[in-house]
């Protein structure tokens, strides 16, 4: 049996949960579940398949200290890699994977986003060791998809060919649907949500990055020559920011034949903004979800989440309304995504403080 | 010259400013304007027509002390009078009436609200002086009426006889009209709203408590009796609560003839609610009025108002966002009266600490 690692890519930015999300401390940093904070939520899944000592996380400087202080007890502080900058997916694997064959030998990697919410962790289980298995035994690359649940445009989508068993050959990705195209897709009943989840030997991506991405693969080299060397952390901070920006997908996924998904239904959700803590809490019967300290009235299918102050909403509808210790937002459901637009505000106006 | 006193009643509950107004601290003893707490803005403007040293203020026993300390150099602790319990505005009238009466001698009694505002000072001075001679030369009961302008459906009426000068007879009081009605009194231009302040003679609005709420002075004059003596505090506490509860428009006004009123233009607003906000503050040129901190992206016609935590207003529009030390109101301002019911479901599930 080959040996199996856990990447979980943790460097995301997360200005969509402001104002509980800050610079230093993304999405994937906050316990917005009330259990467990999402990056440890992310890897106490992976040891589905793999050991706490062979889990990796990559993420970037600014988060550098704080990931390790939380994750501490799970993950070797060694093992917490910082990009200089995000160069996008396929740098982030690319390095992970080559840290991986170099300093651990070859072996299989799961690599997971780390801030994605799963309801039914027996189920994505199941999933992960179909996926381990496939890319063990196939020496192809293989991604776990979603059975969607409805005509979402905010994914990327994967074809699959109905084949018999759990791992589909995969026909083709598709780039976010219209919402026509997702009917479509949703009706079809073999395509199924990009998830971000990828399985696959180290040496296998790492020959699709020489074949593929050879500029990138060729600078990935350097950084590899260094490592365990002193000058490793020089080489990378020298090196990294000339890397070439490309998504794994795009870059290799999009390119490739010959890949495998394995379609899961395990209640996935990637919780993207405030209006979708009701993945993570039940609601009332009038659609709200209530986090913390608040008093409704007539108030309908409304996201409050309180870190302390009492929150009173009368008669509102379809809003968010989140209190931390410095800020309050408000703003419609519909517009969960614009909060962006408070946090490039807040910049404009040199609010460091706020960011 | 007649000698003229002011009194202020200010002993509302006020519950329509929730979070920032409280049990103890209701909206007269708010700073809404930013300037100066309201019940001293209500003393600096009678001031027009008497002295510091001639005012008097009529609140509950709840709010007495703080009264004191906020009215500290304005007005005399000893004028600061406690009501037991509210029993409306005749009572609360009558009682004031009797105290200057049998204490300092007759004169023209000023009565206003605590928690009104007034944009034109020097028109609002004219008006009184207007009314107070009115008083005093004719013996009769004087109000001071609002031109209106808008057709509100919140206030009473007063429709007068449009007669040359200043003062006018009145022919008579109405109750709150329908939107219909409202735009016939607006265009009619003989009516004007009722603001709740009355100019008289101590003697002579004794006089009618004494012909037409006969049962209510026989009351106040038992306490009266007891003025001055040990026993003063006792016998208020007595016999307060068993007075009747009788508003002055219905107990006197409605009944009497030969009532003038003093229409005025100063710019009043009773800031009813946190949708009149606007009447204290410049709104921005999406008709936001904002005070304190905040910052708003695509928000039209809202009222924010944070005493002390940034909010963050995206996408909302015709909304009242308020933060106070302890709690924040989210709530459409068409339902900014409706803050009442939250008040109401605090209380019913016993959270003292905010109400």
């Amino acid at each position: 049996m080959d040996k199996v690692y856990g990447i979980i890519m943790a460097g995301g930015g997360g200005t969509r949960f402001w104002p509980l999300s800050r610079k230093g401390t993304p999405k994937q940093l906050l316990n917005l579940s009330g259990k467990e904070i999402m990056v440890n939520e992310a890897i106490d899944r992976l040891t589905k398949v793999t050991a706490y000592d062979d889990i990796y996380i990559v993420t970037n400087c600014e988060q550098a200290d704080k990931m390790q202080r939380v994750t501490q007890g799970r993950v070797d502080a060694a093992h917490i890699l910082s990009e200089p900058c995000a160069r996008n997916t396929a740098a982030c694997i690319g390095y992970a994977a080559l840290k991986i064959l170099r300093e651990r030998g070859d072996g299989v990697l799961v690599i997971t986003p780390s801030d994605a919410y799963i309801e039914d962790e027996e189920a994505f289980g199941e999933v992960l060791h179909t996926a381990v298995r496939a890319a063990a035994d196939s020496n192809k690359l293989v991604t776990i998809g979603i059975a969607p649940t409805f005509p979402a445009t905010g994914y990327g989508y994967i074809r699959y060919r109905d084949t018999e068993g759990n791992v589909k050959p995969v026909v083709k990705f598709v780039e976010k649907p219209t919402r026509k195209k997702a009917e479509e897709y949703l009706k079809s009943g073999c395509y199924v949500w990009n998830s971000g989840m990828f399985v696959w030997k180290a040496s296998v991506i790492l020959k699709k990055f020489k074949r593929l991405l050879p500029d990138l693969y060729a600078q990935l080299i350097k950084i590899a020559a260094a490592f365990g060397k002193p000058e490793e952390g020089r080489i990378l901070e020298e090196i990294y920011p000339e890397l070439p920006s490309v998504s794994i997908d795009y870059g290799i996924m999009e390119h490739s034949k010959d890949i495998l998904v394995v379609p899961g239904e395990f209640g996935w959700n990637d919780v993207g903004s405030w209006d979708m803590l009701g993945a993570l809490h039940p609601q009332d019967e009038s659609g709200n979800v209530v986090v913390g300290n608040a008093v409704n009235v007539d108030t309908v299918n409304t996201v409050i989440y309180s870190s302390g102050k009492m929150i009173a909403a009368v008669d509102v509808s379809d809003l968010v309304i989140v209190e931390t210790p410095d800020a309050i937002l408000v703003c419609p459901k519909s517009k969960a995504q614009d909060v962006r637009k408070i946090v490039d505000e807040l910049e404009a106006e040199g609010r460091e403080e706020l960011l």
